[in-house]
């Protein structure tokens, strides 16, 4: 077998989720190629080197640039924030490494179009790039989309979609990088709305085409925080402003005629990472939970009235995707689990000459979605979404 | 239409429930007979005339052995402590009077016998008679009942049921006349383990066979109530003994080869009113918890296991049990409905001359089971169930 | 005690429920006046007398602008559709008829107007008149109101509210009056959509300030009923119009800050009656579904990590709104035990001399809301609701 | 740091689950001893080479007596059935290697005393030995543990327990060595059952002390496998016996009062991997089903009534036991997580010169048990377990 030589640029939240993606895939699944864990890369030379011995990767670099010089990389892991997605997978592509890039694809719609520019070129010469939206490969999102896919769910007429968590609502919550819109771009939109207009066109095979939205910055100043420290630093006497949306809410269209409602949000108290799906289509309807990631509701309203109901459909089962590779029905997969499906699909793509998908085009697209809301919110107007 | 004169007798929780569901039957269902709420009685004048009032009754008797000879009386429905059944509704039945009959049926298995010669010797006359199993008439429960009978859950293999309350489970709760032996004949093996034995039978439509059980008093001694309060009287200094069982746990065998798991106690901390039933068959498996009684969730083992699940029924259809004469689909039931619609079959059998269901000698044969769990707890031996 | 007589005009779904309410209310609670069920009033005599020997009503009349004159009826109960509702609650207050008008107020904001100044007129001369938005009598509701009035939910930031139901998701259900923007003024928006305001309206106590929305007739044509006949009639040969909506989604604001989310549908496969409300706040959150609606869900943000959670209330304890009046803990109220607590609710008012709520002022700013979510699906502009 | 070189032996379900574990521990977790994963064990030279490569290990024995010998071998992880147990894990103690192996300890009493006398002997010499349950390592179940041990729960009255399945449901599911007395010991009770007596134990902190069983075949004779095949080998023509349980309840004394209700099935319809456990205590309790793993539902006996309820506490939160290795809140671990936990826990005790639990002493109380219901069904008699 071939081995497929990974270089990993962050290390942070997003880095051990990869980690432990690339680590895990070929002991689970048969692959065509074999990653093999090379190359760690962040700016800390002390940090890299520890975080690589923690993480399992054989070598470091604190220079991505000239990560992307080695021969034993042929792909490219971008899971920095999103102010360098753009300089760093365009210089990758252009290298000749397969590109896979946490999302948002970028932070701005002009980024986000020249990536996919480079991604195009890129795949004309056998170089492939993917963008990472995750959560695609939860087995139970997998499911819901091939239900639609199968045409189980009819004429799609509500899309209801809800990502919820509420770890900034204590307004004493310090600052982070998440909260800067030079490095993130935006807030609660761009972080995890991205996530729910992804998952909400994937399953159902449809385009949002137009938006009208609403932004918010409930608390618009908080304590700095007394040292980088992820989701939960501690905070200082200083304080700062939020420059990003803390929560986002829109209503839209779907190419196929569906209504959709989104709403994206740090503020839901007691929702800690709710990402919530509803699919009311004319033959059947979906729903579901990330909170309760391994089921799948599902409602036909061509059943017998006596017995019909939602359908709490645990999917642990050998035929749901990605199940069989692991453990017998009733044994739950987690969080990580979508990572590792993910670069499952990635490396077989890469074997098979095949474009992956979601693609940076799908991820520019999603970007046009939340560049559309932010527009709508400040035009206090519905904005269409170029096709 | 011909008139169906009513006397009841009792005036408390259960007094209550009885006295809305005659009240409310005729204004929902078409009955062949009009109940007449001729006549309250209870041994307290002005406490019986107040309730009377209240409850929408005509008149009033302090004497059941009178009610018994009022011609404006067709029927006595007996809402008393278990001490009284057997003697009222065996003087009723004797006077030519239908009765209904509150559960458990009596105190006693020779009570129970007794009243069923009763009933079969009045039946014999064209007089029925009926046990109050109420829960019986919930819509979500006739459903059950209904995908059993038309073997769609094929053989049983498991029971599982639980009744479970924690109104006691605070030992300085204070006695009340259902905590003495000489007045409720048993605690939580008869008045609410009864429920779930007649509920599994009915589901099931299968005897238990045998036993092997446990009674528990955890709470030796409490505090005498300081006046006659209901369930939730004050605490007086004074202290008495609990003469009843606490909780009362075993397990059984069905007639059709079914392993039964039950559970009946007060102590359950955060369980109200929980009454769970589950049904394991060859063909699909049954769940109900009466917190949710508008619901019955059910598995069918014969579907793809791509779509597979337990599905939630809302039995609020026009094509569940008894809804059709109540609200639009999505508009629940309560707790006292049962109650309305066990008096629509109650009057239903006797225009037709039928016997209802549970006939007295359904509630001896639960008698017989419960008298078996109190055998084994004392013996430390399994019993078998006289068929 | 004082009687209170009563006039109820209209004798179908809700004139069921209005009935069931007037008839139950004395049973079970101290009432400062007690409610006589007098006249029926329906224009089909034939009809509306057999209405009034299922129901209970002791009188029929065929013209509502008689029972307006008569001696016996103190309160006109208008269960009439909206189209009507103006014409005939502005006759009553002027006839010093106490009114209860069943919600939508009006099919217009100019007739609910008129209702509001004839409702302020005849409150200075002692005439109480309220408009029936009955959830908000459900007692998890009251609970939820209560909640945010004792400050337990802090600044309020977001709320999600939908009122989902299915009955004509299939295209060939047939037309009803509930479908005529003639009779019935507007289709989800004001049959349900007008609940989900007044609810978050009442439990916020706060108001929608201005709105961005959009309704949707998913089915233009659909076959016309053969028969008059609710919510199920028969679907004949030939076709007509809808004139109304089938779904209504907006975004809003509050006037404390908070963001809003609604959709109102009668699309939504699998969801019967799934009235969703939720809140979250800085220091605690709130969730309800009427379909199982004895529940009310809360987070309280203040609670030690280790154990903070979602709580599951069964509202159904005895300081519980409206429930001490009712059953022990755990015996689940229904649909119709809304419409009881209205009435007494009314009756209290009516004794007391005090103005009862919600008032025909509160029924026009919910048709303001409406009106505005209309205006802005039109205009394609966020909407202000006029203070 | 030092080096633990680890022995597996076997790799099937469970040794891949392990393997995993292996791998994953250092990872995430500080480790005071870095586990290397040197030798994978197997009869079938082929097939052992080929797994380990899969699952990582670096060199292979096909005779566990000589990885008994290896001098890279500090520890022996034994995954083999049941029959197997002592013999190998009685010679690896007395070869000085730490023992890990998997649950049920041994196939019979006499073997679980066998090795736990080894276990005692070696222990002297500072080697040591578990017993996988690894149940034990959920951090919801953890944290109920906990709340137990914090004194939340007050005394415990009831433990209700259920281990269900249903992937023998179908009479026609082939037989595997899972089905076999020789092979596996017991059926439902050792495989599964096991696993919620040890369960129930480590929670309550209280040890089973007398039974009352109930063992059931419901399939006496199935097809047998046409090869070798884990959990769903295909059926061939041939018929065997079936000479395990394929269900088994019983009823239980705690040693601290309180009563317990036991079932552990592979024949309940629609339950895939539901270990359900509820603990009612008289300050309050606690529910977990394994299906939903990542929630523990916690009712407080000494909240106001008006804001009382289960909270379903989602325990991913970094307070909880184990989780702050791994992902922010909200985001779930899955059923091999608890492996990772497990050799976590035994590095550490091995580490630190202390016995870990659960102890082969703790396993063999566990097989005491399960003999005891196995002898309750026999002699139709409670059965006292002996201290």
């Amino acid at each position: 077998m071939t081995n497929l030589g990974i270089g990993l640029i962050g290390y942070a939240f997003m880095g051990a989720a990869h980690s432990q993606a690339w680590r895990s895939a070929p002991r689970f699944f048969e692959l065509p190629l074999h990653p093999d864990l090379n190359v760690l890369c962040g700016r800390d030379a002390e940090a890299v080197t520890a975080a690589a011995d923690r993480l399992g990767w054989k070598e470091t670099e604190t220079d991505w640039r000239k990560l992307l010089q080695r021969d034993d990389v042929d792909l490219v892991d971008v899971c920095t924030p999103g102010d360098s997605h753009a300089e760093i997978a365009i210089a990758a592509l252009e290298a000749g490494k397969h590109v896979l890039c946490e999302k948002p694809l970028a932070n701005t719609v002009a980024e986000a179009e020249a990536m996919t520019a480079a991604a195009d070129a890129a795949a004309a010469k056998g170089i492939r790039s993917m963008v990472g939206f995750t959560y695609r490969r939860v087995p139970a999102i997998g499911l819901a989309r091939k239900l639609v896919a199968d045409g189980r769910i009819g004429t799609i007429r509500h899309v209801r979609a809800q990502y919820l968590q509420d770890w900034i609502a204590d307004p004493e919550a310090p600052l982070s990088w998440r909260l800067d819109k030079e490095k993130a771009g935006s807030g609660a939109l761009g972080d995890i709305g991205a996530h729910i207009v992804d998952l909400t066109q994937f399953i159902t095979g449809e385009r949002i085409t137009e938006v009208s939205g609403q932004l918010e910055t409930f608390v618009k100043e908080r304590p700095k925080a007394a040292a980088h420290s992820g989701l939960s630093g501690t905070a200082s006497a200083e304080r700062g402003p939020v420059t990003v949306d803390d929560a986002a809410v829109f209503i839209s269209r779907f190419s196929g005629g569906a209504v959709g409602v989104f709403e994206a949000t740090r503020f839901a108290t007691g929702r800690k990472n709710a990402i919530r799906i509803e699919i009311n289509g004319s033959a059947s309807s979906l729903s579901f939970d990330f909170e309760d990631m391994n089921l799948l509701h599902y409602y036909d309203a061509n059943e017998d009235p006596e017995t019909a109901g939602f359908r709490r459909i645990l999917a642990t089962e050998p035929v749901h995707p990605y199940v069989g590779a692991w453990w017998p029905p009733g044994h739950l997969l987690g969080y990580e689990h979508g990572f590792t499906h993910q670069v499952v699909d990635l490396i077989a793509a890469i074997a098979e000459g095949k474009d992956p998908a979601p693609s940076f085009a799908d991820g520019l697209q999603v970007q046009r979605v939340l560049a559309a809301v932010e527009d709508s919110s400040a035009t206090r107007q519905w904005q269409e979404i170029p096709g």
